[in-house]
């Protein structure tokens, strides 16, 4: 694959040429940033936008256009210089301040930035995890609706390179996304031979082809990076499968142009102006920085700008249609996009007097699931412990696409990036469930979801050591201080039943961020003064003793009740104690100082935090701390609690004690 | 495959039997456990551990041993019995006390806490990143000693289920091991058709074969999973081979012989007295519970038992006549196994004034790895940035297995669980490298570390904001805390050159856990006052200023140069702070009393912390506490910085308000 030859370029050329030129200027004048694949991948995501993919630039959160999610999100710039050239509201302005801080063209794609970013990435991985959510929401919602085809019905594209796939998480996402037969995800992946350090081979010598095939893909090659006509065609026969999805490797050359083309080193620096000057000569291309060539413009505008605002207005006229015909199902699409989910909060269900907050869970979310009828997800194999399974909601398979329980398989982390996924894409609800430990196989795309401000419901249980005999490896410590560190989740830690239902009216009512719920295996007392309407608040006090309070014991979940108990015990000693729950730190900080300091109305060394879990943070809300702060032990629940400590004479104990220090 | 017909049995089903009864027994007797996979697998553990498996109970910390890691943990009843059978210390007694608090036999495999554990297991996926590190450790130990297959020669065999194979965990694992022609590792696959959920077709349609031999992996399958000299004939043919490793598929019936057998049901609930006695009718076995027939410990004694002491006199023989001819080779080769490194420990190298400490760890890495010659380590693909490159150290690979430099490709996880394995192995010192933000994508197999007690050690760059232009994606900010939270590891986050020294001296220094470095992209000025011996105590005082300090700031890596310029700016207007480096809080905190006291001699009311990354967890050791708990930004690393005002002179103004606060 040599360089193009001097001449006068034809309006593709022109175009490719014209992309990667602004790729080249965009990272020099930010003297920082990716050239080497988003030269390479030029003609890839040309062939895209200028023969297939369908969106109108000009409204770019039209539901049904296609998805385009760069999962090797270090090539940002081709994506910011694309967007420009296709007509979306991204000038060169912006492009000049590609890096810069407060710049709408971040260092990597962000969504919420620009206009026709689909998704976050960078992270590598997470990218294919996204599309392959949205490309299951795709599939479920057409499937959903009578008639669906006429409201959902497009495409999800996704690009990578080596990283992507070399990282265990594309496994677990392209594993699902045959499963599920998501034939109209296509995914291309640019096989550029290089990696950051030095050869692709040097790591990998895997057969990709074959790992897709036997994960029920289909897979086309291109071997001529450089051939846009070809890359459309692959495109095309893509587009036409009816059953799986497809795979498309396109052989390029990292830093195509470039006097290192084909060098790791062409990766991650700037090619700076010589070299800048001689890939531009190597692809023929004259022009001066950030001069586009008209003909660049009307190319766009003629093949995608128009394809996609042909379509968006065909698809209103659909719409239309279907909305008099369908005026209940229309309304309920419009609800899923819209987030309007008031109108389907069902009230609280019957409790026993005690259960175990999963179980309450269940029951909550049951109730959720069927009044919100676009609600989807389940559990990473455990569906059966962390009771997602719901009567009357049937099993999404690629035969029953409308189903909405999700068997997401022992694949937590590809489980939290779909579901990211999802909700990039609207029209569902996600919810996902595993154990608290396994929360960390999932924590970077948990992140995600806070940085992309995604309404995603996360159900955790099994939530302390009273898992009991399966042991430390099963029994969180940790993870709750893991979760409540990351900026912009709510996590929650319901006392018992109300308080559960109390956290589902909080997650329906967030959302920009993602919600965590973080649930007992262990059965907890329904407690008299709980209140669902106060978990909104984040903490508030749920039992006072018969005297004033000289001290405050500060709890969540399961420890709520033992510190009720605890406050009941140390009355007879004359120690007089309120007990708050706090099932929301989150929550609590954000309200006004005043709540804060009549809630939490003892000074701070008059205050006790009792949960079972990692002390760590704590010290924001009381002076002692009460938790555990080593690794658990595997035995019959009663006994494990009993050694830490946790129960009700033990605590009590240590309260008295604490409260006499200094 | 009909459970086994009534007749006399012959010593292989005999025994075999015998394990099944056991594993019903004892998970009867806890009333918990997982009998699914533990029922199934007794004849592949049998013609393993019989046939094949060269260990000697009686010496179970052998070097050369084989290594056996149960991946599919909860099958843990199975592997207990099989030990005890087989002759290790572990007595019908620690049988009859299974997933008992206190036990050694917990409720998965807890490495340490009985003899022929060979690895912690449990999380899924996580054992066969495990073997495959201990595959490479042996086949790099092999190739890098003369003589070194003299020494080291054995076999790593892992035995999973679906769940580890689902895990995206496993496949980085697996193309690892073809990448290095791992042909000593032997994976056997139980496929029982269950999932914990359902059946595994409700959320896996891949082909299993096709993936691995797409990863350069020898695939075997045995029908019959009943046929314990099909399966021994398989791990014969495995073991034979020179170049890839093998997978066996072994097609097994969940359950086998409950009147359940076939159904997921079986998976995690004791099978109970009735049913459990209905299982052994269909075995054939007569004998009452614990009743464990002699010739059963005959058939082990006779085969496995005796085979493996044999193996491990004649390893004795071998050794000392390699002692003899290699003796600096042997003592070498002790002391990588006993972690004996002190005289290995090299001198702190020449630092510049001013220099990232990302830098200076790659001159003491560097050091470090010259001088102790069984280090071995690498980077998930971001060598060139986390400064692991090391001159004259060269690559591991299939080729070149003698190689001490990994290029784990963009596998941050498999990474972080081979190191495990390497270090669970012994006769390497495992390091990994990434950024700090890619913590996230390893967190459980950081967790495995600490609960295994293993000495790995983690070096995490681009450790704040300060990482720039590539945005808030890889700008880490909770990460510090995640870490700090789990219990056992330390965190070592050196404010310049000389403590990042002192931060490796710690980590060759503590070996009951692993060491995360927290190292910085960009410049640091090498302190006056630092002190790499200080480190150990994990805090000290590093500057003070000319008057009685009215105020403490405590501060670690970056912003400690920060911290110290800022007091000298709040001393011209008559403030007067000391400012604590805090490298480790670990550390700081298992110091006694008395120099904790004397360290932040100031009251709590009078400390500020300054960290750029979350707050979260500083109030441990500080009132004010300034960080950033929002997500980063993209754009050049000093904008940013200024934007989250950490230049002296915000950082001094922000402290000055935060004093003069109540």
């Amino acid at each position: 694959m040599n360089p193009i030859k001097k001449r006068k370029l034809g309006h593709v050329e022109l175009s490719i040429s014209t992309m990667r030129a602004m790729v080249i200027d965009m990272i020099n004048k930010a003297n920082s940033g990716h050239p080497g694949m988003a030269l390479d991948a030029a003609p890839i995501v040309y062939a895209l936008f200028h023969d297939h993919l369908v969106s109108d630039p000009k409204h770019p959160e039209w539901v049904n256009r296609d998805r385009f999610v760069l999962s090797a999100g270090h090539s940002s710039a081709l994506l910011y210089s694309t967007l420009h050239l296709a007509g979306y509201d991204l000038s060169l302005d912006d492009l000049k301040t590609y890096r810069q801080l407060g710049s709408r063209t971040a260092g990597h794609p962000e969504f919420g930035h620009a206009p026709g970013i689909d998704a976050t990435s960078g992270p590598l991985g997470q990218g294919i995890s996204q599309a392959v959510g949205m490309a299951m929401a795709e599939k479920a919602i057409s499937a959903q609706y009578e008639d669906g085809d006429k409201i959902m019905s497009h495409y999800t594209y996704c690009l990578c390179g080596d990283g992507c796939l070399e990282e265990g998480l594309s496994q677990e996402a392209i594993s699902l996304a045959g499963h599920y037969e998501l034939n109209k995800l296509i995914l291309i992946y640019d096989e550029n031979g290089s990696t950051l350090d030095g050869p692709t081979s040097d790591s990998l010598s895997e057969n990709v082809k074959l790992r897709f095939l036997a994960s029920n893909w289909n897979v086309l090659e291109v071997k001529n990076g450089n051939d846009a006509a070809a890359i459309s065609n692959a495109i095309e026969k893509a587009k036409a499968s009816t059953t799986y999805p497809t795979l498309i490797i396109v052989h390029t050359v990292i830093g195509f142009g470039s006097k290192f083309q084909g060098d790791h080193k062409t990766h991650g620096e700037p090619l700076g102006e010589e070299d800048g000057n001689y890939a531009k000569s190597q692809y023929g291309y004259t022009r001066a920085p950030w001069d586009i060539a008209p003909e660049v413009y009307e190319d766009f505008k003629n093949s995608f700008a128009k394809r996609g605002h042909e379509a968006y207005l065909a698809y209103q006229k659909a719409v239309e249609e279907y909305r008099s015909f369908h005026p209940e199902a229309y309304q309920q699409f419009l609800d899923s996009f819209e987030g309007n989910l008031d109108k389907y909060i069902p009230a609280m269900p019957e409790f026993g007097a005690s259960e175990a907050s999963r179980a309450s869970s269940g029951k909550v979310l049951s109730a959720f699931a069927t009044s919100i009828p676009f609600t989807m997800g389940g559990s990473a194999d455990v569906a059966g412990s962390t009771k997602t399974n719901i009567k009357g909601i049937e099993m999404f398979t690629a035969e029953n696409p409308s189903g909405r329980d999700v068997h997401w398989g022992i694949r937590e982390f590809a489980m939290a990036g779909a579901a990211n996924g999802m909700a990039l894409h609207g029209g569902v609800l996600p919810y996902v469930s595993c154990f608290l430990i396994f929360s960390d196989y999932m924590k970077s795309a948990i992140r995600m979801a806070c940085l992309e401000h995604l309404p995603v419901l996360y159900l955790f249980t099994h939530d302390s050591i009273a898992v009991g005999e399966d042991g430390p490896t099963h029994e969180p410590i940790e993870q709750l201080a893991a979760l409540r560190s990351m900026p912009g989740i709510d996590v929650i830690r319901p006392a018992d039943a109300k308080e559960t239902y109390g956290a589902y009216l909080c997650a329906a009512q967030y959302r920009n961020g993602p919600t965590a719920l973080i649930l007992s295996r262990q059965n907890l007392p329904t407690l008299d003064n709980s209140d669902p309407e106060q978990v909104k608040k984040g903490a508030y006090i749920v039992y006072q003793p018969s005297k004033k309070a000289d001290a405050t014991l500060i709890a969540t979940g399961s420890e709520v009740s033992l510190a009720i108990d605890a406050s009941k015990l140390l009355e007879e000693k004359g120690i007089y104690c309120d007990v708050v729950s706090m099932p929301s730190w989150k929550r609590f900080l954000e309200q006004e100082q005043s709540y804060q300091n009549e809630v939490l109305h003892l000074p701070y060394e008059r205050r006790v935090s009792i949960e079972m879990l990692s002390t760590f943070g704590w010290r924001a809300f009381a002076r002692h701390n009460i938790g555990i702060d080593e690794f658990g032990a595997s035995g019959p629940a009663k006994d494990v609690l009993k050694h830490f400590g946790f129960d009700k004479d033990s605590i009590a104990a240590k309260i008295e004690l604490l409260l006499a220090s200094k």
